[in-house]
């Protein structure tokens, strides 16, 4: 089996923290100066170890070994959330690194390779798996065109021309070549922590519908305006949370989750009665019929809403993750090499999350496996996982890896 | 009576406009360069007309005619809502300058004089009147110290350094010179448009009582967190803004008025649970009991949204303006002036908004007078007023002062 190398790996995350640090986490938005540092220590690092490597037109880092044996394919992503944590992303970008350096090594597996590949913004700051749909072929120019990050509102082109990635040819990768795409991730819930379980077997990704609902009402003071004649975006905008919350907990599954996750009041004055608000809504399941049946819910009661008045409300559809089986043979082989090192460690269990290994499924057989994570947080500076599992949720990669290339 | 200059009145409002311009409104916050352009204009064009002017250590402008008749003191704001209208201040400043004008032009008023104040920061970008509270001799050098803008987070102590006040004496009024204080305003509501007023006579200011309400969840992953466990301060927040509007209709009075200007979910992430949210909210009346009345079921609202949970829930009281009487001899003065130049023409009616008008009647007689809103838009940069009401306005108010500084 091919065998890691502990105190590299805790080195290179360590290393990876410190581009965009803030507290014990990272801010390090997609195509950020930060972002791009971390793309070309990478670079480095696989060049280092033989790899060709090339930074795309789209921000995607391709680590291709010069091998004509089996490969697999493995990675994550570099970018991160705001201000938030340190190993959601780069965790599986190092194991992959890590895998690929200890398959080199590896006697046995001589003539193959691991290939790594760091997708662009799986976190969404400009849309929707932009890298992973760019690296399987599907993202078009004109989806480049209108993306606009989500927080600062810069245009997506003039981002990677400033990254200096305007122009570049994007890559799409050969599902023919490889034998499938793995990637780690930290688990981002409290359910191995909780079952002192320390490695996770990804059965299915959730889907996830994501939506910004407009209201529009009218501005005006907040003094000399009469109840009665009021048009308050934001009041109608409270009317849907709660909506929301009446109506989804009788029908959803049991593991499907909502969020409101931002709210903005325009002008958002004291005195303002506000005249237009915005919410930025998603919900989440791995069951794609109860997907549609949830939006249809939430499209009946916006339109209800509207209906009634006193605002517009209108709803437009951001995000759309279809949920996604992962490969039976990859689970098979993330199984055996826990139960290997450590008998019973392992559980089946389908991911909360939205990971690129949903997109890749598309065109090759697929796999995750999730370490834990402490306390359950994540997408907060605290998010965090202990150096014991790092290391072992590495040497399981690998060992898994070593199953798949061997075949 | 003392005779206006329509063109100049006009020419002077139309020149303060430029100050920030934003569309056909203004962008003028307290203390902002532009704010202060206009502070030197006005100082300007007092000492043209003979004042002695002083800007002051919290940024009021006050021009004193070196005479030893009666006088009146009248006057306004100058600083703006943030990207709002061009009259909401301006009108009522510009009104006492054209006013001491025609005063000193007017020979049976000889040895009178109306000496003009602009109060800074009635719109509360750093707190709660505190101009005119600085200029009646009731603001603390502490709640100075403590005062930050409320959209920029800058110290007001940084504020008046940079505006190259820091250090200044502040100016404290002598009510025993002054027959009163006079002030005009837009209505910024459609009472006097819908009725085909030109003159609202103003029998009394409401009262205001403003909140900053904060909400503390649990941040945590919008996709892995189970729904059962969620502290989510966004719905929290949803949910008391409802439990509001289910309420106060059953409690309030005829012309009470409540606004949740704002709403901030931290860390506004559609992917993250906001552990975090905070609402400005707001209400106001002329009774002040009744105010007390709706202050206590506010506190019972928060009180129990707290108690049962999921999320702590605080309140903190920001602004608290009490309602005021306007002095009868000033309301009947406006009432006679606007009588004589159109008869039927006015109407006495509460303010529904707070003005400085409010703090200087805890010192002396007071008065107040508006001119219609078109629309009853303010707050907006859409915020007019037709230039011949503008133009009739000031001749009434020029008119009043000439009554009450007769006696």
């Amino acid at each position: 089996m091919p065998t890691i190398d502990a105190e590299r790996v805790l080195r290179d995350l360590r290393y990876l923290r410190t581009l965009g640090a803030y507290k014990t986490g990272v801010h390090r938005p997609a195509l950020s100066p930060e972002h791009l540092a971390s793309m070309n220590w990478l670079k480095t690092e696989l060049e280092s170890l033989g790899h060709e490597v090339t930074i795309d037109g789209i921000g995607n880092v391709f680590g291709i070994a010069p091998v004509e044996g089996r490969k697999l394919l493995g990675g994550s992503h570099l970018e991160s959330q705001n201000y938030a944590g340190w190993l959601d992303g780069p965790l599986g970008v190092v194991y992959a690194l890590e895998a690929a350096r200890a398959v080199k090594a590896d006697a046995p597996l001589a003539g193959c390779a691991v290939d790594v590949a760091a997708w662009c913004d799986e976190e969404g700051h400009f849309g929707n798996f932009v890298g992973s749909r760019s690296g399987i072929g599907q993202l078009s120019e004109e989806e480049i065109d209108a993306a606009v990050d989500r927080t600062s509102g810069t245009p997506m082109r003039d981002a990677l021309e400033a990254a200096g990635l305007g122009g570049r040819p994007r890559v799409v990768v050969d599902p023919a070549r490889y034998v499938g795409f793995f990637e780690a991730h930290i688990e981002q819930g409290d359910w191995l922590e909780a079952n002192k379980l320390k490695i996770g077997v990804v059965s299915a990704i959730v889907g996830s519908r994501n939506f910004r609902i407009i209201f529009e009402g009218t501005q005006n003071h907040a003094g000399t305006t009469r109840m009665a004649i009021r048009r308050d975006a934001g009041v109608a905008c409270a009317r849907l949370v709660m909506a929301i919350e009446q109506l989804f907990p009788t029908i959803c599954g049991e593991r499907t989750v909502w969020t409101t996750g931002r709210v903005t009041l325009s002008p958002g004055d004291p005195s303002i009665i506000p005249g237009r608000a915005e919410m930025l809504f998603q919900f989440r399941d791995t069951d794609a019929a109860l997907l549609d049946r949830m939006e249809a819910a939430l499209r009946d009661l916006v339109a209800r809403a509207d209906r009634e008045g006193p605002c517009k409300v209108t709803l437009e559809q951001q995000r759309k993750g279809m949920p996604a089986q992962m490969a039976e043979h990859f689970q098979a082989a993330v199984e055996a090499s826990a139960e290997a090192r450590r008998p019973g460690c392992h559980t089946r269990m389908p991911s909360g999350v939205g990971h690129d290994a949903q997109v890749l499924a598309r065109i090759m057989p697929a796999g995750m496996m999730f370490v834990p994570s402490i306390g359950g947080i994540s997408h907060h500076w605290t998010e965090n996982t202990s150096d014991e599992d790092i290391v072992f949720g590495a040497q399981i990669y690998a060992d898994a890896a070593g199953r798949l290339l061997k075949g």
